[in-house]
């Protein structure tokens, strides 16, 4: 099928850039039903070298200092934003007033509302969004969505998610920018809590209104050593200052669609390594996914088993949703970077078709404004319900 | 060694009854340290036949049908009540104001007020008292438990517990006992969250606030036969009945010691059967435990691993507390009433010391404390304060 | 049901002479169908103290230190021989003579040619015996067994089976009589294979040939201090002596029904405690077992899952062999000396319907004659016919 | 770094050919200290659309029906065989004595005997080789090879190793080239022993006597439409024809360094969907590994744990060969091609070194002398010795 080309520019050239550089040069290949074909035209990162090297190792046609280089240039039909949070907003805008198609990492903005301010102004632009909201494109999560809308575990009781990571356990790991809220915002409530209300969403639908509690655990930390952001850093001696949002977040959820839940996330977890996972409850059976072991997921279905009910193990495969594009078989493994190229495939079948696919910036919204009835709930200590921003 | 025998009195020989009766004589056998020998004195229950053939079965001296008559017995010493709840108030004070040293199951009142009543009257009494908390002596726990009070994990962070049965999945599964407040008082915060509670509050110390929300998912159910009380009995068609307390619970807690909690109970879920479990973590460390997998827990350690890092899945072995009493080897592994063989032989050192000792009724009205402001907290909807009953 | 009382007397008061005990003593209670209750009449050890501990502790009527004491005693009905397989041959032999009915603990024999002596001295006399193999009577096994024989796996194609233990893994544990092939046999492929050969035949039907292979890989050890026989115990320095039989075997097996196996047992592994498992496969399904986690068991259905395929993890419940028995419920499981008492019921039921039951010392000799023809392929270094002995 | 380019042609453009194209093609970037930058030049397919549709996906500079083109281009300084089994000879020789460094798919040759001669003839080329035993690159097989290396584990004792698919469990599926010993010469020895082998040759050292057992499952198949030889495809009705290579295979194998192991394959199981595993045991501690979880491994110590021992489960990271060049952290795991990355990534280096690397043609020919032995020992019934062909 002949493809159309359609010009890439990435803003921001850390190691997200990078991932984003190869899915969107992988989603021909891998999904050959694509009629658009990602051109990688221009990146940016204001470190000169970092720049030119993703220049040269992912094959863009040229690359900048400057991010506004990336707007600005013609060939740019969409741009990639996968900078720090605090470069989002003044991106953000930039290029939904340029008219480009827009996907921004997760958390979009610092704040709830400045979330709302840039899906606001991609709205008013008619362009398309997307962010990065990776982890629920796992072959198994796709399953177990199908599987709920099909209504094979019945009405939806409860549900249970939470994103676990060390990435800060090491109390010597130095202060980064995701750490300080003035350049990330929030804390585990944004990084990583976003994800498992996205997910939370997608499967069991919107939510009507939560209570929540936090802590920041490591109250201060080692200032880096500038132009050494690397959140996974450590150092021993040296000045410290205050961490400034939260290592730690949990929620009680209330659905509208009638289920009750529980959200936790955490960046200090000492044991889990990567357990972004759920667990979703129905009266006829339940759906356990950890992307620790990410090519699998665990079903039960009251129907089955008669005399041997149990949850089964099912491995994915072809027979799942995207597993195919890049696997034969059960038991032959996605990896990580698998989950980007859907995303990537994703967008720009929104692209090619004009229509505003999932998780757009709405989606993002959807998920700011759950965090927003979060934050409230820490100073109320109550209920709060989740209002549109 | 030459032990000392003491009367047994049981109130109940419903499956529970038989439980205790058959853990009681068991207890010299397993633990020849134990100076005192249980001698079963008395079976009583309302159902004659019940009764009768508890007492030839367990080798009971006598039966009766009125509770009255083991309270009355002089050589009953010790009085287990396993009758269903809405006896326990009544039988609890009559055998502390007897003298009895007394077991009562949990959750020892229908609400929060009537158990600070019975603690209360047991306290005045003097006497020595205990209850049905059994899941906290599986040998993973009380490892769990040392390994915390070691500091092996560090200062806590947070705890995630939860108690997951579906006894009452079935909507055709008939209204017992169990289902109406008036009988079995609160639901699932008083059956299984009870179990939460006391394992939260012996891992990580005492809790401050909580708030929580619950759900009656299966509105009315199929009343029962008459005499046939059993909750695992099904019937179709004949006439409805609302039930009348909670099906699920969820709560965020607060720690006095500075951990922040998850807690969940549920009766009606597919898929776990009998899913006691926590996660808990500390700054240096978590342990993982699941009774559908009681002889084992998983420990990770910050400390080792270096370049391998990970859970440890650790089979009990006589090297952890009370193993050694029922199996020779790791792996080779305890049942289900072997936890209830270990709380009487709890119970009769504690007799034997005449110190009181845990889980007594202190234990459950500290857990009936968090109950009652769990409960507040569903009408406030707001965090509340766990306050002295 | 008024039962019938049946004398019984125990060889050999170490460990597991105690955990016979508590066994007939449980069955009545346990099995309330069975129509005969056990008498512990009299205990024998030759070490006086241990006899006289045993009788106290478990309730025989008297005790002794001679081993004949138990056969000569009219109201002895049953003998169970606990006692170290050095002592099988004499006892057994006499307690077949005096036409009592029989369990010997596995290896009834410490070669194959001394089971075969036994098994025809048992059968000619026409007691009905009894061997130790414990682990088949885990639910989950006899589960297996059922599903097999309904033919839900299809013809079964291969069988894998296995028992690793690590009991002697320590180079200091001291030269027990376990690992001395004048006082035990055989080693790992007596003590342990055993195990593993009688699952197999009982899941997967007699068999026709085999080859095998075996080590010493702790070619000597520390003699043991006289009178500390514990294979536990651990020694440093002091005279060494050669360990005469085998730490490990492994074997393949051609099953007469046309499946094909794998048998391995080690007693020096390390990191398995008690992996006695099998995989058994069929061309429609398969299932896993392991007893370091007997109350479940994993099973694949072809037919079952269409677009999830997997294996499903069953926790054991009172739908299953036995179980009820112990507990009411799925994931409330049973422990190691509940398959003790299963092993008594079902040895009891035999004798009480007069009928030889399984496994008696026919399913002993079919498990040595494959025992045997593993001896010989070590020397013939080829494949060997299991013949009749 | 500058790189230096080579070009790359491959031979058949099935699934396999796509594989190897986009690994090339990933190396520069995956691993940037590669002095070698892949160049795509040519691919050939019998099928025209086929070479033409791999031309384009992958970008090609050219692409061919006949596969001496490939041989023949002077800018093709690799050639990659990807071609089905019975294409190997011919075209490994033509590589070879054009000079040209030849990666083959394993099984190299359909018999030992073929292998030995494509080995001689690219050692008299001297050119340098590569095969895909593409499973031993797992970031967990490298660390337990390097902690096997470092004495971990002690000395090894046994190992268990296969290799468990159903790609031919539906007794429907069609008779592919791989079910004809004509065309893919051996059965379930070849296609899926061969990695079972290497990777127990690689852990444990070579072999030196071995004694297999095979059966054919399902003797007949249905004769596959010409020109629809995938292996997956499924057929009722029409012509049957003789399966002529074997299903099932087992063997006892005995390593020259002392240890003892079980290895297996099977492609016709039902369950395990992709079980490529083994379990190395050693005097001081294990491994266990299993591609259906690649991402992780389980390793037991004898010298950690203390109280607690048990197996860990490591998640691989950074920490662990080849993890860092695809993944920033434990958990976030690698797909099944990123193993190909790695395996070109070694190819390139070897090349860029002028120094034969592993697995080479030499590690094929050490494979297939072990399964010659296999074969050998299926007619004689016996142990045979592994020997140089």
């Amino acid at each position: 099928m002949a493809k159309t080309k359609i010009g890439i520019g990435v803003i921001g050239m850390g190691w997200m850039g990078g991932v984003h550089s190869r899915a969107y040069r992988a989603v021909a290949d891998r999904f050959p039903d694509c009629p658009l074909e990602a051109e990688l035209v221009i990146c940016a990162d204001e470190v000169a070298a970092r720049a030119r090297e993703a220049q040269q190792r992912f094959g863009f046609a040229r690359s900048a200092t400057d991010w506004q280089a990336v707007i600005a240039d013609p060939q740019v039909q969409v741009v990639l934003i996968t900078a720090p949070n605090y470069l989002h907003l003044e991106t953000a805008l930039a290029a939904a007033a340029a008219g480009k198609h827009l996907l921004c990492e997760k958390p979009v903005g610092r704040s709830p509302a400045e979330t709302a301010q840039i899906a606001r102004a991609a709205q008013e632009a008619g362009v398309l969004t997307c962010t990065g909201f990776n982890y629920r494109w796992a072959p198994a999560v796709q399953r177990a969505r199908q599987l709920i809308g099909e209504g094979k575990l019945g009405p939806l009781t409860h549900y249970r998610g939470r994103l676990f990571v060390g990435y800060a356990s090491d109390p010597r790991s130095v202060l980064s920018w995701r750490l300080q809220r003035e350049q990330a915002g929030m804390g585990a409530l944004g990084d990583l809590m976003s994800h498992a209300i996205d997910m939370a969403m997608m499967l069991a639908g919107p939510v009507a209104k939560v209570v929540g509690q936090q802590e920041t655990f490591i109250k201060e930390r080692p200032v880096a050593t500038p132009g050494q952001g690397d959140h996974y850093a450590v150092k021993s001696g040296g000045p410290m200052q205050e961490v400034s949002n939260e290592d730690y977040v949990g929620a009680l959820v209330r659905f509208k669609g009638g289920a009750y839940g529980v959200l936790e996330a955490c960046r200090i977890i000492q044991g889990p390594q990567s357990e972004i996972g759920f667990e979703v409850h129905g009266t006829q059976g339940s759906i356990r996914w950890n992307f620790e072991r990410m090519n699998e997921f665990e079903l039960y279905l009251a129907e089955e088993g008669a005399i041997d009910p149990g949850y089964r193990r099912v491995l994915t495969s072809p027979r799942h949703p995207f597993h195919g594009a890049f696997s034969p078989g059960a038991g032959i493994g996605l990896g990580y970077e698998d989950l980007k190229v859907i995303e990537a495939y994703n967008f720009l079948q929104s692209i090619a078709s004009g229509i505003q696919g999932e998780p757009g910036f709405a989606t993002v919204l959807a998920v700011a404004e759950v965090q927003d009835a979060i934050e409230r709930s820490w100073k109320t200590e109550r209920w709060e319900a989740v209002c549109s921003l």
